[in-house]
């Protein structure tokens, strides 16, 4: 077997995956309301090409072979055999009534999570979301290589290395500081005023000061582009093709503003991981945490970045035409960093957010680890709403039935928000090391912060782990305590605490 | 063999056909700049992908076994295996190597013709056109299946069905028609002022208007949608997704308002194919010229009818906002329709385009027929200009070198344009039997118009020949004479030639 064979085979795999990206973009931003059952029918077409081919001999003749004959790849080869090995290992012994069985599943619990919700009523969800969890712990033994523990089995699927051992640590620690910080400014702060956040601000000067904000950040639109959408996201279709998306809001311009710099995040992420990876898995993001560190270092780091707004606050009341000229800057930024307890994850201000994702890994863990039958969870849910955040749920929709990854088996996936949290105010405090980050922020030339996250981060693609990534980024595994003096340092200015 | 399996065989191609149909949209209208070398690394695997297929072992067994089966096909079958065949017996004898000779040369002129473009100079695309001209001769002797003459062969495969021997009589007709109809207008014609026409309407407020237009006329824009190109183009990628684009400018309403009328002309033909036909090669036009005449119709037809006008009038001056208010109707209507001898086919006015396309068919019959030299044609080229149409060409980019369709060996793909005109003509002519058109133009309701169509044309997709179609629909054989009567009528109404 030649090396060539093998990237061939890998090539058109990836071909394929471009194909199906680009029909998912125009699905979620212009395919014609009409046309979604034909769709179906290509997606399906495709993707079985796809899996037939990824799981086909050819690759598993180059699997073996190349085990055995690790020294004939190139540096690019080695990187993609390593992550096809991981993946053909994963999934290999599954039994394929199996996966057909967990997939129609997931289908079936997706519906029943949509008429739950129209219902408002976790009844009808109940037993839809039973079957998955039954599925997902039949399937863990294949699943699992080493000892594990059967949740951490489901962690390492979206973040490889990330163990409950590590998680209880640290969100325990990201509790109690998170609650300390809410106290304190509940006790000492001075709430910021919010009431001009609603003032209209046109698509258009949205869509302008955005526009030039993320270019100025990085994100590249030759290689890109912005598009409407209802749920946001962005999509690496290759190097050289990233999109991302937004919805607009008129009287809340922090939704398409703060949606677009994060979506960005990703996007630049996409667009600067080194392009000798490219028609290979490795020119992929290193895990779901990683690609969510860009995205929030982005959307949080930068974008409560009292310099950053310093410096856009005069072109940002330019594109609004005159909206904001009586609003003085300080009282803008200030507005910007608000902190209110929601029920909603998805509309949480960036000091409760990990809270929310606390709850749920808990909640999944006690599943998958302590046996908690599904009859308990919307109990436990709103006792540890009421237990962390202050408020309780009183219907099943502003609880346990807001998010869509139960219904898609994706459980393990929520640590990954605030592990990227985490890591974005891990690689801020190694970055501020080497940048002078808040000067940098106030001049014209942001580059040296995208040059430092490329060189760090996303160069690498998918040939480092997430741990390893973080460990030579900062020179330290991974540490909550800078998430938590980031946040004193954010709210407690915001809030003139200490005034 | 079962027709299961043959069908089945057709809908995979159909679905790598409509994959191959969104990627190029998504190309010609969104895709960004940096991204067209990737894009050429899928579109390239996925056509290889497809023809791999069409040529494929299962197809021929197929063809071969229902050749001798076809009572075991339903009609959708019987009408699939048709096509199929036809295509089959067309292509499966021509030598691979040549096809691959034929396709780099395609590809080589193109870039010559540009390139001669770019120099003015006709010098720089004469051998690659030579080499075009060499290869389809080389070719003709595959696809010649009965007693033709050669150019018969190019043709039929945008038409099935036409012949020089039809074509010379026609087009004989229609120059001199137009000609007569010309020198009328010269000399007992008053000229349409078309002064207003480039006044600033914002591509809103034309949007505004062309969109209500389309969708009285029947485009369904659940099923389609409209984007911004710079060729303008109709695809259907399949029964419910069907797409139109356009261009603007603000200084030339008539670009996009004519242009978006022409194709929703070509989306309502493809949304009104019989459903029962998609997943097969009959969920398609029945050829370029029937193509042809579903768009003129709109255009032309429709676009050039006083009662139209006069009704959609008020809604144009409301949307162009005051901009015409001092533009009364009849004034409007006529600038419309001024008409004036230009080198250029595609600004061609609605009276002069069939020269243009005349001027064509010449030449090219000329080529493959009567052995003319690539040297003479600049010469024929010019002088036909001059003789049909009064005006001559100074240099070879207002000439020779206008038209894409010779780098790309279309040789044979012009006299569509002239046919879907004559065939529109036709068309109009047997549906003002049946329907008050002007009536029904001038109320609120224009859907016995396109349900006139469906019922005649868009229904049968490529189940009919173009021939049949027409003799079906309108009781005789293609006839020049209803074009002239119809180019009477309206010409010498605005150019006021009996008052």
């Amino acid at each position: 077997m030649k090396e060539a064979t093998f990237l061939k085979e890998l090539k058109e795999l990836d071909l394929l995956q471009q194909t199906l990206a680009i029909l998912e973009w125009d699905s979620q931003t212009g395919m014609p309301e009409e046309g979604s059952e034909y769709r179906g029918e290509t997606t399906g077409y495709l993707s079985g090409l796809y899996f037939e081919k990824k799981i086909g001999s050819k690759m598993k003749d180059a699997i073996e072979y190349f085990d055995q004959h690790p020294e004939e790849l190139s540096e690019v080869g080695q990187a993609a055999l390593k992550l096809v090995k991981e993946e053909y290992e994963l999934n290999h012994a599954v039994p394929n009534e199996l996966m057909v069985t967990f997939s129609a599943a997931t289908s079936k619990a997706h519906g029943a999570w949509q008429k739950a919700r129209k219902e408002n009523d976790f009844a009808f969800f109940k037993e839809a979301l039973a079957e998955n969890i039954r599925l997902t712990k039949e399937l863990i033994p294949y699943w699992k290589k080493e000892e594990k523990n059967d949740y951490d089995v489901l962690l390492n699927q979206y973040e490889p290395g990330m163990t409950t051992a590590i998680l209880d640590e640290v969100f325990a620690e990201v509790r109690k500081g998170i609650m300390a910080i809410r106290q304190e400014l509940n006790e000492r702060g001075t709430k910021p005023n919010t009431d001009f956040l609603s003032r209209t601000m046109t698509k258009a000067q949205q869509k302008r000061f955005i526009t030039k904000v993320v270019t100025d950040l990085g994100y590249d639109f030759s290689r890109g582009r912005l598009d409407d959408t209802i749920h946001p996201f962005a999509t690496g279709i290759n190097h050289r093709d990233v999109r991302i998306t937004t919805r607009w809001n008129e009287q809340d311009f922090m939704m398409a503003i703060f949606g677009i710099i994060h979506e960005a995040g990703h996007g630049m992420y996409e667009q600067n991981i080194d392009e000798k990876y490219e028609y290979t898995p490795v020119h992929e993001g290193a895990s779901m945490g990683i690609h969510e560190s860009q995205s929030l270092f982005n959307e949080i780091i930068i974008g409560s970045n009292r310099s950053f707004w310093q410096k856009q606050y005069p072109f940002f009341q330019e594109c609004a035409e005159g909206t904001f000229d009586d609003i003085a800057f300080d009282d803008f930024y200030r507005s910007l960093k608000k902190s209110q307890a929601s029920l909603i994850r998805i509309e949480a201000d960036s000091l409760t957010y990990p809270l929310h994702i606390i709850i749920r890994y808990e909640i999944e863990k006690m599943i998958f680890n302590e046996g908690a039958t599904v009859e308990q969870l919307p109990e436990i849910w709103n006792s540890k709403y009421e237990e962390y955040l202050g408020i309780r749920p009183s219907d099943d929709l502003t609880g346990i039935l807001q998010d869509v990854h139960w219904s898609g088996s994706s459980f393990g996936y929520f640590p990954s928000y605030a592990l990227g949290y985490m890591y974005a105010a891990q690689l801020y405090h190694a970055m501020k090391k080497e940048l002078a980050v808040d000067t940098i922020l106030s001049s014209d030339d942001y580059s040296p912060i995208k040059q430092w996250l490329t060189k760090n981060i996303h160069q690498y693609g998918a040939s480092r782990k997430p741990n390893q990534l973080i460990q030579d980024a900062t020179g330290e595994a991974l540490n909550p305590q800078y998430l938590l003096d980031y946040m004193k340092k954010i709210y407690f200015d915001v809030y003139q605490v200490n005034r």
